[in-house]
């Protein structure tokens, strides 16, 4: 079982996919460049730790050790000072990463520490910036770097990789090779779930494996990057980011859809199916219940077995 | 088995005595007020981690698991950077302690995590200022702080703390109370064993226990400390800073030992035996070899027992 993803995306499928599967490989975006992760990275020249943080502790288990090592690997310094906003699992990943040379092996190590369950795995061996067409009132730019993806008012047209051809991680390419699901989304569209396709070789693997591949879609556009994007747009730019590319399952919530028709065509042009379920959490909130996703994929995955 | 201390002193005695009798509790200064601990503490308004860590590191198993997380506790960055010289393991506790909001709690987390064989504890529940007065060329003079103690030429002549009557830390002095050997030193004499003295309830819980007390003096003098103090100066310290408090061995290596009358006398006048056995590490520094000390150590517990 591999997830493709980063950020609060990944998350939420992690959180649901250690529930059905017990172990989960996680394949994570490495092109943070905001906030703790920017930092680390420019200062001490490392992968972006934080979206490998935060899916190390979605694996985290729900007896008390994991409940507490996932709250002090998420857990940010308040204060006046140099250390305000470092999130405490970035800098144990880089000291293992400092320690050991070797980013997988350092992941694995705070793995083992926290009782995952499963592994995280950067999508690539070096950093990475995304550059992304943006198209504000009819005029398109591009800017470089997530955050100022984010941040620009206006859609996201496309993305590209600064380095356009990076190395994938061995173990991620092996991982997708050997899986029986791999699961794309929910996140940012552009910036966390569409990187991991412009990854040659990682491409290459999502497409050859014979693993069945679901896309889950998300509760909501987000702003500065998909605002306006109904449902079949985030497939059809998923389309155009990996032409060829087909699907099994297509999975969204019923507040999402909009002309369901639409939605079932894009769905049927990739090669898959649509399955409609209620996974969004009960406040109303974007965000998806970790339950309700666990017992949807659950029955997903059994239909196919 | 508990172990009075700090820093690089601190972490021989636990690297020893975990040895010999599988738990030890440490009870560890909370004066730092240099380096990462410094830092910590000014930013955050925490106890001085950093003796702490160390004394958590020393008590770190053998095995693979052991080694890894003792050498990354211990880990510091190196940068341009504003995480220049933090110790990852600082950090760490810190975190905890935020977490939990309990120093107590946070560090027997962070003993669960490292496999530790034992318990650290702080001296006190408050971080500490060292005063000390110093005397060069017949000029007394007083200096605040660790770090402005071991920096100022001259020797020291006395230490008090500020606050002068910090609370202790109640395990530890639970601790003193159950043990069955009090082991003071070795280490920075006047600012990482005599510290402890100073705290009325834990001066008072070692003046009171059954426990029996060892002293292990140290290598050699600490330049701007204990300049040209011979082993029995050591002692006679100790004396004033505690007056009544009476010992049960003394241990020293023969190379510190000027005249035996002198320090067989010293001893004597504490109530003690001495024991010379050679435990200095086979290099020459003024270091404690961990599997000699623990061997001497072994053998003086058995006579005891």
């Amino acid at each position: 079982m591999v997830a493709f993803g980063g950020g609060h995306g990944l998350y939420a499928s992690l959180s649901a996919l250690r529930r059905v599967v017990g172990k989960v490989t996680a394949v994570v975006t490495v092109a943070d460049d905001g906030g703790s992760s920017g930092r680390l990275r420019r200062e001490l020249g490392v992968l972006p730790p934080g979206d490998l943080r935060m899916a190390l502790a979605a694996l985290c288990g729900d007896d008390e050790w994991g409940r507490t090592w996932s709250e002090v690997v998420q857990h940010r310094f308040r204060s006046e000072g140099e250390l305000h906003g470092h999130a405490v699992g970035n800098l144990l990943i880089v000291a293992l990463w400092e320690l050991l040379d070797d980013p997988v092996a350092g992941l694995d190590w705070v793995g083992r520490l926290l009782g995952a369950h499963g592994r995280v795995l950067p999508m690539a061996s070096v950093p990475i910036d995304i550059e992304a067409e943006v198209e504000l009132d009819g005029v398109l730019s591009v800017v470089r770097g997530q955050v100022a993806c984010a941040g620009t008012p206006g859609n996201v047209r496309s993305i590209s990789l600064v380095p356009a051809d990076p190395p994938a991680c061995p173990e991620a390419v092996a991982a997708v090779r050997d899986a029986d699901w791999v699961v794309l989304g929910p996140g940012s569209w552009f910036t966390s779930v569409l990187p991991h396709l412009m990854v040659p070789e990682l491409a290459e693997a999502l497409h050859r494996t014979a693993a069945r591949r679901l896309v889950a879609l998300n509760l909501a556009p987000q702003p500065g990057e998909t605002d306006g994007f109904s449902a079949e747009k985030h497939l059809q730019v998923l389309h155009e980011h990996a032409p060829g590319l087909t699907v099994d399952v297509v999975l969204a919530d019923p507040g999402v859809v909009g002309e369901r028709g639409e939605l079932e065509k894009a769905v049927e042009s990739l090669g898959g199916r649509l399955v409609l379920a209620e996974v969004a959490a009960s406040d109303g909130s974007p965000r998806h219940d970790a339950r309700r996703l666990a017992s949807v994929l659950d029955e997903i995955f059994r239909e196919k077995r």
